[in-house]
């Protein structure tokens, strides 16, 4: 019988994980709340998903602005084994305390801190810690990017040390006009910025520390790492250790992709629902290792790096499959996840 | 039988007739023709869209590239009824003589001259005129959504003379890692910028004129319309004239729809194929009346509006519909085009 | 004997203002009064201007933050005869009461409106009906060079009716990294305008319908005019009626002045304070006229395009000087405002 | 006698030059030369400076343009010790050859190779060793900052080894209306970027390695350094290392310098010519020094950083100063550097 999935917060991440729940062979969605009255929920009614009003308040607007409603925030989680709260920030310890209530288990977003659940996580990493569990929280886009590429180098025994320098668009392209940077950087005023003790919630070993800015664009943070190796090292084994673990996905200056939004574009040629890249994107051709010392810049496209990892934890907290690579590949298959984008190569022949 | 296409030139319109073409019930994509080796082309590939070289140079260059190659562009032209060129500017005219010699009817873009073919081609305005044709030009993109809008009131016998400034993207977002405007607008030096004598080549008797700027923004052209009409009329006369016209959808702000990037999310989460707008987005509740005078503005989503014109330019060579409207009307449906974009209010109920 | 200045509210236009007041000869600056902490004010105190508490709330934050003050604002009332009120919107019109009380005379900005006043002022077109009142409000920046522009065409009698389009920097260069807008544009979500109404309240005459827009760049405004001229007039007759105005400069796209930044390159390379233009800036070799039509488009340095008319609405409000022109040319020459901002050429000789 | 100077190229860095050549007491600036005809080079005509023609071509052009000239550069090039050669990259190598001919020490700019002179300059490190050189070439803005600061820490003895990342702005703003990137980031190619290597032309001992990118905005470069010591230390020590050091100034969030664009208007507000800062500004409240590992971030105003060191430049071949700091003090003091931009609290008193 397939997980029944309730997304509360129809916003960025919400709609994306919505459709991912879609998606898959083994979810289904019963809906998603909302508070608002706007184009983005009447857009959900429009793709037939059932509206639910998150709150008394927002009920009664959204009857008088004519948004069609199957429910209240109740409603929806008598229904569900599963709730994923995209709500926005500091909503959402509140929020627990209803789905405890509920008896439904919550997947919360980064915005939350680590100790609203007690759990945080990774599929690739912590996966078998989050069975059972009545909630955990999925940590942000600018973190799970760190585990991924840097819990495969601690899987392959080969990082001392990672310090990094974390570029970040400044908001998202469907917000950018409000709140927005123009013609500027703005630096985070403290050092270490957050997203590094923010990987060891999941990665308790990992040495790392972060400086951050936010730079004047609005799609896809851009990480650039210096590591230090526990050993001289070829650039072929670092390849090799980041190969191996999922959802990183090569690219290359060389094929012309040489900008955030080449990539970016990329996306949008490849069909990809609203242009989403849900891999980490590292340039396998800029990625340089000299002795024990490697390099290296990768792309992280916030609005959706985190989607696979909700999806895996909907299913680690509904236990229905108790192995973390068997519900990655389920996932990754379902969204057509890539490790490459382009078809490789055909060998010249002679014309 | 199915139409037999061709695209010459795959990048940001070609890629996207290629696209349509392909969702089209009476018509069949052969291939497309590129110089390329690189990402771009390579994606093409991957889409099982054939690939063949458009020069003898660049079919070396892409083999040893390991582009799969299908052939030569004289082996596309073979196969097929009808070919669009999507090249670059000033390389139309050259490939003209090319099409004629292979016995192609050929669809050139808004960047050739009126000139080169004789006849240019918005579908609402002169398909008929295109019928039996060996070649055509559809306007540009802020041309076509001129004659849409004006050619509507002027089809209402409501317009006397239309002033218009045109706040162009300076870039497509594919490609803003180069030749961007940053934290400037660029007005053009001489009024009237060629947009408004560009729309006299379709709508012969209108009287126009446009001043143009670009930008700094990637996404989507804005028009500002200031509308003499002949006579005293009401909002709601100039709304159901442009009502009565294809391939303007009505937008509102009332709805959150606010800006032109909200519009490109709608898009997005309407899960349209690279978050394209065909339609031209005309904010129904900005729209002004004041007595013989009328102020609107829209959106002219500028990577894409051309496709279901080139689509219909295509059928009108090849003269497999000779009825405008039909034409229209299977584009349309087959693209999923809409005149709202968000379904209509329900009655609020009491609770 | 001089004018004594005081300015309360030192930011964007209020430091552009004490320095202009410093720059006259005819004026003090006894101090500017504010509420921050912050590097902006202490900028103030280090360039030698006596900084006033306006709160006594921020007498407290500002005496521990270590800000030198030199008194609250009553002290700095008792001490001068006008003030100019730069406080952010709505905060004025309880001001008022308070100059009053210190029987000082004000000059507020465009942000208030009329009625706060129940004066508005531009100088070239009312500095005679300012003179003996105890306050007026200097109109915002697009709606004083609406007013110098159409106001010429006015007084030359030419002008029947104006239609504009406004594109505005969305938010000023020291403040662009909150608030800003980005990749996108905003259009106003109603027809007029306020600017056009608001011209109204200098040139009651006025028929002038104004559409805005925001757009992506940070440094000044871009009109783009649809001039009804009340007869077919030449495109000299036009230029001359806009010479005859003072305050209005002309720049040329042949001089390689292509562009908003341009622009702005300029004043920074002429060595004016803060790379201010506080003329407007109207491309001569753009402006077209056709029978009884001109179009034209000019640039309007939002920061500083009001400080001149602020300097002669202190004189108007002091009573000093009678004659606005008088006013003008003190204010003019003072600041270095120029008509031509390029040396003529001259003429080429055999080398 | 004052050491006569000739600036050849009037652009971003060349105007500026051109200026501070004009403020110091020891120099004269005879003339400019250039081959454009367009309002840069007329408005050096307009500010009192010489333009001479830079080849025989450009005269012709600039007489037929009616720019004044006054003479072309072999004439100029007879009237001074000393030619800062200001041109496009790839220009210089040849006017190598013209300057030696006409017997001319000539000060290149960080766009040229080191081996077109065989020496590269940073006043502070290594103004001894180009006394009576011929020639020499003043590092790039990036390679400029990193010597003035990783110099610091290695005179102090603390530094083992830097890696840092370097966000390039796009464009200058004058120029940011064409060749300008829009809403992305640009990460380059390889890794190390030159400025690594480059500052070892100045500073031969140095560990250091850089990634680069550009950002998507035009005003001052932003690095972001993780410093390896040689031994644990305070970060009181790390900053009385950089306070030994010349032209770094201090900056700190604490004040709301918090942006690049805060800065930029802080430089205007100081009434520095163009909003220029020659300083390295580092936020000083960010520094954060972690036993023997040190992190920190900077601004570089790329227009301006390289000016002082220019002018050290000129007196170091021309020979009339042969001490180091002697220079930097004199040319600081003319130009009003700082360590400090704000002036320092008051101790707040009892009112």
């Amino acid at each position: 019988m397939n997980i029944k999935v309730a997304v509360n917060g129809y916003g960025v991440i919400g709609k994306r994980v919505a459709d991912a729940v879609r998606a898959m062979p083994d979810m289904d969605l019963v809906g998603v709340a909302d508070i608002a009255t706007d184009w983005h929920v009447r857009t959900a009614a429009g793709l037939g998903i059932d509206v639910f009003a998150a709150t008394h308040d927002a009920r009664t607007a959204m009857q008088s602005a004519g948004v069609p409603l199957a429910g209240t925030l109740p409603d929806l989680l008598d229904q569900v084994d599963v709730v994923v709260d995209t709500t926005p920030k500091k909503v959402a310890a509140t929020n627990l305390q209803a789905y405890r209530a509920a008896q439904v288990k919550a997947v919360f977003q980064g915005g939350e801190s680590h100790a609203t659940t007690g759990h945080s996580f990774v599929a690739q990493a912590n996966y078998a810690t989050a069975l059972g569990r009545d909630s955990t929280r999925v940590v942000s886009c600018n973190t799970t990017s760190i585990v991924r590429v840097l819990g495969a180098l601690q899987d392959a025994d080969l990082l001392a040390r990672a310090r990094g320098v974390l570029i970040r668009r400044a908001t998202d392209p469907g917000e950018s006009h409000h709140g927005g940077i123009m013609n500027t950087m703005v630096p985070e005023g403290s050092i270490p910025s957050h997203q590094g003790p923010d990987a060891r919630t999941v990665l308790p070993n990992l040495d790392v520390v972060t400086m951050a800015a936010k730079a004047a664009h609005t799609q896809t943070h851009n990480h650039y790492w210096t590591l230090q190796l526990n050993r001289p090292a070829s650039r072929e084994e670092v390849l090799e250790a980041l190969r191996a673990a999922p959802r990183i996905a090569f690219i290359r200056m060389a094929d012309g992709l040489t900008a955030l939004n080449t990539t970016v574009e990329l996306m949008r040629d490849l069909g990809r629902p609203r242009g989403d890249m849900w891999e980490v994107a590292l340039w396998e051709d800029v990625l340089t290792v000299e002795r024990d010392e490697a390099y290296l810049t990768y792309q992280v496209y916030n609005e959706a790096i985190v989607v696979p990892e909700t999806i895996d934890a909907i299913r680690a907290l509904a236990g229905t499959v108790t192995d973390g690579s068997t519900s990655i590949k389920m996932t990754d298959e379902a969204l057509g996840m890539r490790r490459e984008f382009l078809p490789a190569p055909v060998r010249a022949t002679t014309a």
